[in-house]
């Protein structure tokens, strides 16, 4: 299986949307191993950044237009021989920070509590790439915990180019901090090729993503892309090495637990067989459903189910 | 110090209520331990249960009359020299099972998902308490982690007398399954002797609480209880050792979620003298929203701070 190398630079992403009629900038098979890159920046933080900020970074803000979204995308990578109706598996082998920096930004209108923080505040965050900190000022340093925000596959053609801030069937926004080094994310595939794109790096963030952003910054992930033409999925799943995790998606909380809820009695019939009032139970006793993030329009509930019980 | 045991039996029991009018089944002063015991059950499982039902459990059912709500409320205790607008700290040492069984509950138009089990199905659960597990049938069994769902103090007179079901600013049925051994919860206190109660014993419960019930069952605690004159809250906080936890209750979870986040900004006010957009990021990138249940009519969600991150 080989492995390839992918850089974000203005021809190798695309900014703030997702679009199944994108070329894709590279083509590898199911098996292969991907290195990707991704850059996270706004024109407005240049100056003070300074060298700190890469020149492909320079490059993508000065040449690629961004559309409906705030996420610098790499890719689209196309997989040889995805179909739609399979099911893509992103087993992601390692996350890891590139720089020095990332910034954190409160703005109007958004985040968790816009009626209380009508205003826009953005901040530098000096990152300290050894002890794996953020220094979150006031005292604080946080620990970073790397993570992909945003990623997952081309939606179907007919919904045409879509925003990257509301996750979806296709993944998108998820901001799912579990999605760490180790951790195996599944993508229901809607076009030929797949078409996967990553961004939105995260230095760390708590499940909500409370102000709007987490630590947004550039990291490098070493990921291995499978087509399964084994499952089928309406909706994304993932796993780490001690939990599975089900999705919940709607612009209500209440709905997208709702959501998050059901794909778990789901897929508790598919794992186990179990029947639904047996799931359902489960899910009361063992199952802890947390708020994924209450910033992106869509909002993310997601349930972590124990692989213990079933030791 | 003195340590007061109190068992759960017809005339130390209220079922089903809050109310302020009560009067107390115990006197005890600041710093004494409370050893205290619930008992958790209904009619219809006494003859499946036989002689496995304890006859306080028994007397209870038959002789207490159940208004408003479901929980056999242990209380209310009366602590010397509590007033209203004082803090109430309930230090959990210990919180044990009792009894070799326990039951769950769907029941129709309650639950997280009632418009997809729209029947009762309740079950008794049998524990191993020597292993600390529960036989959840479907060749499951889920690990014990006691705790109880239901606790706090008399809510404000004017209130009057109001159902177990829904937690409020007096706390109630929190369903909290953070609150286990080693945990501190904190109460506001609207009324002379402050007037603590407990019931609801979960032999384990996921966050969300999702079909309506955990494992129902009779638990003991031992409880320091402190009269706190040095706080003012007007809602119900909680700690463990490794995390500070500020709750929001709604009918709504999106609004469960501000005001749990509102509280934590509040908190690290309190705590760290930090500014409101510090605070507001610091929850962004650290903080954990986590569902506390959805399925008791005013839900809940808790954030769960690092203590970590002061460290």
């Amino acid at each position: 299986m080989a492995t390839h190398e992918l850089i974000a630079k203005p021809d190798t992403v695309h900014w703030g949307f997702y679009d199944a009629s994108l070329e894709p900038v590279m083509r590898i098979r199911s098996g292969d191993t991907l290195e990707v890159h991704t850059e996270s920046g706004r024109e407005e933080y240049l100056a003070e950044l300074g060298t700190r900020a890469s020149q492909n970074l320079r490059d993508i803000i000065e040449q690629v237009p961004q559309e409906l979204g705030p996420h610098i995308m790499t890719g689209p990578v196309a997989v040889e021989g995805a179909q739609s109706g399979d099911v893509l598996e992103v087993r992601i082998h390692e996350v890891k920070t590139r720089y020095d920096w990332g910034y954190n930004a409160i703005r109007p209108m958004m985040g968790g509590l816009p009626e209380d923080f009508p205003y826009t505040r953005a901040v530098i965050v000096d990152l300290d790439l050894e002890a794996q900190t953020g220094d979150w000022g006031a005292g604080v340093k946080v620990p970073l915990r790397p993570y992909f925000g945003n990623f997952g596959v081309a939606p179907p053609p007919a919904v045409g180019r879509v925003g990257s801030y509301p996750p979806s069937a296709w993944g998108g926004n998820l901001d799912n901090k579990e999605l760490i080094s180790g951790s195996v994310a599944y993508f229901p595939i809607f076009n030929e090729g797949a078409l996967f794109s990553v961004g939105d790096g995260h230095g760390c963030q708590g499940d909500g993503e409370a102000c709007l952003t987490a630590i947004e910054t550039g990291l490098s992930g070493t990921m291995e892309i499978i087509v399964r033409k084994d499952l089928q999925l309406e909706n994304p799943r993932a796993e780490t090495d001690t939990h599975y995790i089900l999705m919940g998606f709607d612009p209500i909380l209440d709905n997208a637990a709702k959501m998050a809820l059901r794909e778990t009695i789901k897929f508790l019939g598919e794992l186990r067989g179990m029947s639904r009032d047996d799931a359902y139970t489960l899910c009361s006793l063992a199952v802890d459903l947390r708020i994924t993030q209450i910033v992106n329009g869509v909002k993310g509930v997601h349930a972590m189910l124990p692989k213990s019980l079933f030791a």
